[in-house]
C-alpha cells in the first residue's frame, strides 16, 4: 500500500492540508497518510529540535511526503524554517525544486496585454547548492570591522543532474538563467554544464538568459518562456514572481524531487501566514494543486488532471478565497473543489 | 569649470549619448566634456585592456563620469563588460548603485489594475560587494568532480554605508532586502546594520522583506514602495524588475555614488543593445534621465527637473522610439527632447 508522509506544520499549513488531503483521499487511490503533526513550531519552541532521526526515517519510509507550511512569528529569526526545508531538501537529497506557474483563469492575470496574460511555464530551481549551501560565517561580530562571508557553491555533480531534469520535462524549450557575466566561478562552471546538456538535447530548443534580463522579460512577457533552470537563489526569487503573474502565491504548488531516487517532497509555495492563520480564509488551491503534482509522481496522470480540472472549474465559477478576489473560506472552496471533481 | 568625463562605448551607447550631451549641453551650465571614445571593445580586442590607470586618472579628475553602455557579441564570454563595470564601481569606490524607477505615462505601464500603476521608487543597490566581490575559484575543471565557489561578501563598513544613504534619499518608507532567513552569514549582518540605522533614522518608515516576497510584491503593486535598500546582486534583478514596471529599459537611468568623496558614473541602465545598434532607434530617455541624475549630482535640481518634465512631454505626445511604441529615431527623439526643454 502506498504510504505517504504528512507534515501539516504550522499556521495555515494545517487549514490547507485538510482540503488537500480530503481530494487525495477523493481519488479512491487507497494512499494511507502518516500524519507527522508534531513537526511545528510548537515542538521547536519545546524541544530545539524542528525534525528528528526518527522523524526523516519515516518520512523515507513513505511513499512521498506533503506538507504544509512552516514557521512561526514567535521564531523570527531562528534557524527554524531554514532547519525544516533545506534539512528535508538536502537530507533527502531532493535536488529538484519543480515550480509550475499556470494561470487558471484570464482574470487572476496582473498583466494588462491579454495576448501576454497566458503563462504556462516551469522553474526548475536546483534545491542542494548555490547560496543555500550553508558554508560561510562571520567573524568581528558587532565589531566596525565586521565581515560576513556566504559561500554560493556550484557542482557539476548538482548542476549537470538539474540540468537534465529541465531537459526531461521541457515541452518546447529550455531557457538558463544565470550571471556568468558577472559572478564569474559559477557562472562557468554552469555555462559548461549546459552546452553538454544542450547537445544531449538536440531536440529541445535552448536558449539564456542573465536573470536581470529573466526578470524583466518574465514581468513583462511571461508567455516567452517554457521551462526556465537556475540555480536556488534565483529559482527562489523568479518562482515566486512566476506566481505573482499566475495569481499570486496562493495557487502555487511544489516538488521537492530526486528523479534518481524517486523520493518526492511536495508542498504549497506559500509560507506560513500568520497574519491569515485562523481565520479559515487560506487558499487551499496551493496544497491542493501540490497533491496533484504528488499524484502524477505516483504514475496517476488521469486523476492528476482531474484534480488540476476540478481547481480550474472552481475559479472560472468564482469559487475562490479571498486573495483571488472571492468570498469563500478555505474548506467551502475544498468542498467546491470536491464537487467538481465528483461531478465534473 | 566643471568638467564631465564621458565614456560613449558600444553599440547604442554613442548613438544614445549624442542626444543626452545635446540635452546637457543646452541646459547652458557651462560644462565641458572629455571624451574618452578610445574605451570599448575594439580597443579591447586589440590591447587586452578595458581601461588604462591613464582612463581612470582622466575620469578621477572630472566632477561626474557619464557611461553610454559598453558590451560586444565579439567578445562573449570574456571579462570585459564586467572589467570595466566593476573596475569603474571599485576604482573609484561607487558604493551607491540609484536606480529610480518612475512611470512617465500611463500608457506605459504593463499592469492592468490602474491603480497598482503609478510606479515611483528608488532601488538602491549596494555596488562594492556581495556576489561582484570577485572573490572564488574553480577546481578540477572540466572533470565529474568539478566545484566552483564565488563568495558573497558583507562587511559592516559596506552595508551600514548604503543603508544610511538609503535613508538620506528616502521620501516615504525605506524597505530592506534581504534573505536573512537562508543566507544566514551575511543576512545577520545584514540584520545588525539595519537595526542601527533604523534606529539613526527614527522619523522614516522602516520594514523589510525577503527578495522572493519582495519580487512578488513589486509585480503586483509597486506602489507599495519608495525606497527599496538592498545587496549587489537582488539590487540587479530589482532593479531590472522595475524598470519592466516603468516602461522598460529604454527609460531606466542610473547613479554609481560615493557620497562621502562625490565621486559619480551616470549610466543609463541598458546595455550596448547589439542588435538595434546602427538602426538609429534606441530609446534615448535612458541616457538622458542619466544626465538629468547627472546635474542634480552638480546641485542644479531645477534644471534637472526641467529635463524630466521634457521627457514626460515627449512622452505625453507620442514621441518616443519603437520600443515604447513609437515611430520615431533616436535623434528624431532628442530633438523632441530638446524643443521641450526649449519652450516647456
Ligand atoms: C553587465 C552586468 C555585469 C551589470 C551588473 O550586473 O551590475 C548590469 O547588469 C548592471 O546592472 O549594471
Ligand atoms: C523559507 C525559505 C528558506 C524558502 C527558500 O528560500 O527556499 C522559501 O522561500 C521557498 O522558496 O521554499
Amino acid at each position: 500500500m502506498t504510504t505517504i508522509a504528512v507534515i501539516p506544520g504550522d499556521g495555515i499549513g494545517p487549514e490547507v492540508i485538510g482540503p488537500a488531503l480530503d481530494v487525495l483521499e477523493a481519488l479512491g487511490l487507497g494512499v494511507r497518510t502518516d500524519v507527522l503533526d508534531h513537526v511545528n513550531a510548537e515542538a521547536y519552541l519545546r524541544t530545539g529540535t524542528a525534525l528528528t532521526g526518527a522523524d526523516l526515517d519515516r518520512i523515507r519510509s513513505g511513499e512521498a511526503a506533503l506538507l504544509g507550511a512552516v514557521g512561526d512569528p514567535r521564531l523570527g529569526d531562528t534557524p527554524y524554517v531554514r532547519e525544516v526545508l533545506t534539512t528535508l531538501r538536502l537530507e533527502l537529497d531532493l535536488y529538484v525544486n519543480y515550480r509550475p506557474a499556470r494561470l487558471w483563469h484570464d482574470r487572476l492575470s496582473p498583466l494588462r496585454d491579454p495576448s501576454r496574460r497566458a503563462i504556462d511555464c516551469v522553474i526548475v530551481r536546483e534545491n542542494t547548492e548555490g547560496l543555500y549551501s550553508g558554508i560561510g560565517g562571520v567573524t568581528r561580530t558587532g565589531s566596525p570591522q565586521e565581515v560576513a562571508v556566504d559561500v554560493d557553491l556550484s557542482t557539476r555533480h548538482g548542476v549537470s543532474r538539474v540540468l537534465d531534469f529541465a531537459f526531461s520535462v521541457a515541452r518546447r524549450s529550455v531557457c538558463l538563467v544565470d550571471k556568468a557575466n558577472a559572478v564569474r566561478n559559477g557562472g562557468q562552471l554552469w555555462q559548461r554544464c549546459w552546452s553538454e546538456a544542450v547537445a544531449r538535447h538536440p531536440h529541445v530548443e535552448a536558449s539564456h538568459l542573465y536573470v536581470d534580463t529573466a526578470a524583466l522579460r518574465l514581468a513583462t512577457d511571461p508567455t516567452a518562456f517554457d521551462v526556465i533552470v537556475t540555480n536556488n537563489s534565483y529559482g527562489d526569487i523568479l518562482s515566486d514572481l512566476t506566481a505573482a503573474l499566475a495569481g499570486g502565491l496562493g495557487v502555487a504548488a511544489s516538488a521537492n524531487l530526486n528523479p534518481a531516487t524517486g523520493r518526492a517532497l511536495f508542498e504549497p509555495v506559500h509560507g506560513s501566514a500568520p497574519d491569515i492563520a485562523g481565520t479559515g480564509t487560506a487558499n487551499p488551491f496551493g496544497a491542493i494543486l501540490s497533491v496533484a503534482l504528488l499524484v502524477e509522481h505516483l504514475g496517476r496522470t488521469e486523476e492528476a488532471d482531474a484534480v488540476r480540472r476540478a481547481v480550474a472549474a472552481a475559479v472560472a465559477t468564482g469559487c475562490v478565497t479571498p486573495d483571488l478576489g472571492g468570498s469563500l473560506g478555505t474548506k467551502e472552496v475544498g468542498t467546491a473543489v470536491l464537487a467538481k471533481l465528483r461531478r465534473p
